[in-house]
């Protein structure tokens, strides 16, 4: 068996992460008898740079090609002054909506070895935090028309927010799917006392939930979510929101955890196209080629790659040990090692992680 | 002096929060000699059953002949299936564009009686929290151009997100005018690597900038600002940022404070139109008419009001003095009365401060 993976590994600190991901992928396949054929191509500010635009045709072609996108990170402030056409955000955007990776998956654990290096009491995380968020990804603000116009009193621009029907139940539907094999509850989170986009988010969700009457379904207003997912995050099974709302309760979920660097993310998609793996962190330009940044967000996106791109389950979980197993007992890099503990580098913990 | 104050008590707990926080600006008044003269008027769901309308005619012209308006609370499930415009959240969204309300102040302060309460550890919340955010309230999402349609597939909605120059211009330059009398750092909040509107608040907030030598400007991206809220808030002095990014972020604020009952909002605008007070809280129909409904948002609110409607900078001072006596010694609504301390009622509360 052969499965095919372009690695695109972006900017900042994508290249060296996705380096020990790679690392631990071979690791995998020698182990199990699969071949992983891996695929480079630019993406992002590095593609701009090489190519002049964020998501060159070379790109786009190596992803339709692969079973799976492994996926760095994209960004810094050497772009931030380039036209939007040219930002390495514009290639990523160009990338999700591509390959047609409709929902966002970012599971948020707090790890049991980190547990008490959270920003949160211990009352308040409780038995623990184990929330899926299922963010929709190729819609909402993120696609809608824009614009800016020069006016006799200034500019103006606007952004619009669209949905329809289809667009809202394959989310939630996959949303629902994902709960099945989790605590069956579902949080679906929009702003319907203001929004049309969110009065028809809801109605169509309560729809997709009398497929599922096996789970439970909570309608959840935006603002209230924010301040419940601090207050009590234990409530939270499967959390299901539009693009720009997801895309901001995600990094909260995220703070809530130890370390951003942890935290894995898949985006899966159309059938036939190749789903998207991508540590939730970004491109880190203060720390990028120093060799310190923390590799097990880009592993644990590997995992989930093994997992949801080629049914290997049993290989997810040993990807899955074997990071918990070096978040107890090291080595460690610099933003997760206990005070006073040694610090490593990022390819040291690649490593470690292959050898389990 | 006579200064005419509008009272819109509104739903849930609304009555009986701004009857407390009426009778602490009573006693007000009769200690510094001035004359309040209240003037009542229904809005929200109250306004629905009364006359078929969330926001009626009378209320307008009686908000509009007003110094200030004092706002409890609007909204509940009763009305949550009623037509858009027949909402109470709609009469909410008319009065604030109604009275050019379009700066919207809400500070985030841990009390120091409350220190320990709040969802963070001691650690994270370091020096204390003292964050002012302010939140354009009459722009964006929330009154874009907005529809549903039918089509083949089903429906399709859509919500505009508009900001124009001197929208912007206005409710950032009140953001710099109020960093001057705290710590002379803003944050403005944006999304400016997807959208246009942000993209055009940023070149306005550095043209506003210009303006302010003696002020800091940092921008930061809605994400993670919604991450860094929870992982450092210590370093927010002054945030600024759009409608919908301000409504989610400010509830988070809020989460991070021990009681969400506490926190006052002022909402500023146009000269010759009367600002408006209303606490964070929302109606909380499950606890409404049973008399434990904690007044001191209200009344915090309240002593915003004797600041940025009347100037009365010195009563302000002596209402937020009273309730951080009443938070350190009582007596407390069950929401935060000490573990074994006995509880008191809104009203035994709201007589406490009047005392004071
Ligand atoms: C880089 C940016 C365009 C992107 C987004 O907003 O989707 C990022 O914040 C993310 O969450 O993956
Ligand atoms: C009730 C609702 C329309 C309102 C808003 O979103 O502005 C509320 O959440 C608030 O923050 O005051």
């Amino acid at each position: 068996m052969t499965y095919r993976i372009a690695v695109l590994p972006g900017d900042g600190i994508g290249p060296e992460v996705t380096r020990e991901a790679v690392r631990v992928l071979e690791a995998v396949g020698a182990a199990a008898g699969i071949r992983f054929e891996f695929v480079e191509a630019p993406i992002g500010g590095a593609a701009v740079d090489a190519t002049g635009d964020p998501f060159p045709p070379e790109t786009e072609q190596a992803c339709l090609a692969a079973d799976a996108i492994l996926l760095g990170a994209v960004g810094g402030p050497r772009w931030d002054r380039e036209p939007v056409a040219r930002r390495p955000e514009s290639g990523l955007l160009r990338l999700r909506k591509g390959v047609g990776a409709y929902a966002n998956l970012r599971p948020v654990r707090v790890h049991p070895a980190l547990a008490g290096r959270g920003p949160l009491r211990p009352e308040v995380v409780g038995g623990g935090i184990d929330i899926l968020i299922v963010r929709e990804l190729t819609g909402g603000l993120y696609y809608g028309e824009r614009g800016v116009q020069q006016e006799p009193f200034g500019e103006r621009a606007y952004d619009t927010m669209v949905y329809t029907t289809p667009e809202i139940e394959r989310v939630v539907r996959m949303a629902f799917q994902l709960a099945r094999g989790r605590r069956r509850r579902v949080i679906s989170v929009d702003k319907s006392n203001v929004l049309e986009t969110s009065r028809l988010w809801r109605r169509v969700t309560e729809a997709v939930a009398e497929e599922f009457g096996d789970v439970e379904l909570e309608h959840m207003l935006v603002d209230n979510a924010a301040m419940q997912l601090v207050r009590n995050p234990g409530r939270f099974d499967v959390l299901v929101t539009e693009n720009t709302f997801g895309d901001i309760l995600s990094d909260l979920g995220a703070a809530l955890c130890g370390s951003l660097g942890l935290l894995p993310s898949a985006s899966l998609g159309l059938p036939g196209r190749p789903p998207l793996f991508e540590p939730v962190h970004g491109s880190a330009p203060d720390i990028a080629g120093r060799g310190i940044a923390n590799p097990l967000g880009a592993i644990a996106s590997a995992a989930m790659m093994l997992r949801y791109a080629f049914g290997l389950e049993r290989e997810a979980r040993a990807v899955e040990e074997a990071v918990d197993d070096l978040l107890a007992a090291g080595p460690w890099t610099p933003d997760i090692a206990p005070p006073g503990a040694p610090v490593a580098g990022t390819e040291d913990v690649g490593r470690a992680v292959a050898r389990r």
